[in-house]
């Protein structure tokens, strides 16, 4: 089988900032997964004793933690921040820069509208900063009987895609005297989803690598299936199946921005056999 | 003949409140046409003896001087002012706002795209606010090669429609950090806009009534013609052409910000004639 990298892919500058953070503070203990990667997660355990708390209760007073890629609570942050002096703080900049945003926007009095996904971990962090009403959306219909004020802030989820943002945005604007928009999503989402787009337009199959809980893996999936009907989402060479590439000529590969290298080159190798 | 207006049409809120402030000034000269509609100036000459000056050389010392609803620049604002203390400011308050949102913006570092026609007086006077790097445009395109800060403030000249202002705001949000967007188009537009559509879509033909001169009034006509090829604008009765009317059964009659009552009256009686 022909097989074909995307032009971009795979770890962003956030995730690599964290990761060199998590091994240079080896027996430390992330609060959440650092990154929606579970083999790169094993890795760290594995190579730098690096833990896992899934909640603020395993986590022990005076112990070395280190904050996720995606953020946390203000408030989970102040409770962390009682606990232990020891935090290190791994989220992404792209990503304290909504929390920012928030908790400025709420002090001028502006309502805040923030596009994503609710239960997702950085979204609930950015949505913790805001002290004005706040609004999660991922479809303009969320918004109707909202009640906003004059003057509303827009902030994206990073991981997002540009053109359902502007979809939010469309609906905003008409609707409110003000409508201040922060272009929070992140350039490599953006370069990665591109580069996607053009490689699902050339190939039979297209093979996105990365976690079932990474956002911006997700979105790379939604645009490569609507250009490329064989599209598969996989974590690990393991997750390939023979049936997908019957009668298929070239395959393109890209991955999330939280999926290791070693792991993209083993996914590499195993369709080149195919 | 059939007639049906608009369920929404002619004077706006602005204009209205122009009029009535020429019309307390007897004997006051207005710098600029005070409204885009020939017979309504008229009208204000014969009735209220309020003359017209086209540049600020006509205007006498010490005279008194009525501002036109559209506003002017900030430079002739201040030559007219060391004219004469006698300044009447029939600007429209629609219009201030954005003047106002220029010079504010520009004094926090924004730069300023203005969507409007630069040729027009409104856009004249709002871009002279500005003390920053400003553009004016009319299509996306026109943003090419513009380089602006990563800060941009945009602002519409009123009478504009929302669908294009859209396409200005979509073009800068995904490539500037924060793009502060103030819907300054004006609900009488919007209103008018809306009901012109909605009359288009029954009638044969549609007659629009205003200044030739008008930004509103043409955008009748754009958006009327887009839904009923038989769209004419028309400033006076006297213009109608009875072969427009040839097979005809319902004509939608419709008027621009600027065009009085008395001049639509006019026109609906003539056509009903027919």
């Amino acid at each position: 089988m022909q097989v074909k990298l995307a032009e971009s892919y795979g770890f962003c500058f956030g995730v690599k900032r964290a990761i060199r953070m998590a091994e240079s503070h080896e027996g430390s203990v992330t609060f959440g997964p650092l990154i929606h990667n579970p083999q790169e997660i094993d890795r760290l355990k594995q190579g730098f004793n690096v833990g896992l708390a899934d909640s603020l209760d395993e986590i022990k007073d005076n112990s070395e933690v280190v904050i996720r890629t995606h953020g946390i609570t203000k408030t989970d942050l102040n409770i962390l921040k009682s606990k232990t002096d020891k935090v290190v703080d791994a989220t992404c900049p792209f990503v304290t820069k909504p929390q920012e945003i928030c908790a400025q926007m709420s002090s001028y009095g502006y309502d805040i509208v923030i596009f994503g996904d609710e239960n997702h971990p950085e979204v609930k962090g950015v949505k913790s900063y805001a002290t004005t009403k706040v609004v999660v959306v991922l479809k303009p219909e969320e918004l109707l009987g909202a009640e906003l004020g004059d003057k509303v802030a827009v902030v994206s989820q990073t991981t997002r895609k540009a053109s359902e943002f502007l979809a939010i945005v469309n609906f905003l604007i008409p609707r409110h005297k003000e409508t201040r928009v922060f272009n929070t999503i992140c350039n490599a989402t953006g370069d990665n989803q591109d580069a996607a787009r053009e490689l699902a337009k050339e190939v039979d199959i297209m093979i996105i690598v990365g976690g079932k809980h990474s956002s911006n893996t997700k979105q790379l999936l939604d645009i490569c299936k609507s250009i490329c009907d064989n599209s598969y989402l996989i974590e690990t060479e393991q997750d390939l199946e023979l049936t997908w590439f019957e009668n298929k000529k070239i395959c393109g590969v890209t991955a999330g921005a939280s999926t290791p290298d070693w792991v993209i080159d083993a996914v590499y190798k195993k369709i080149k056999e195919i």
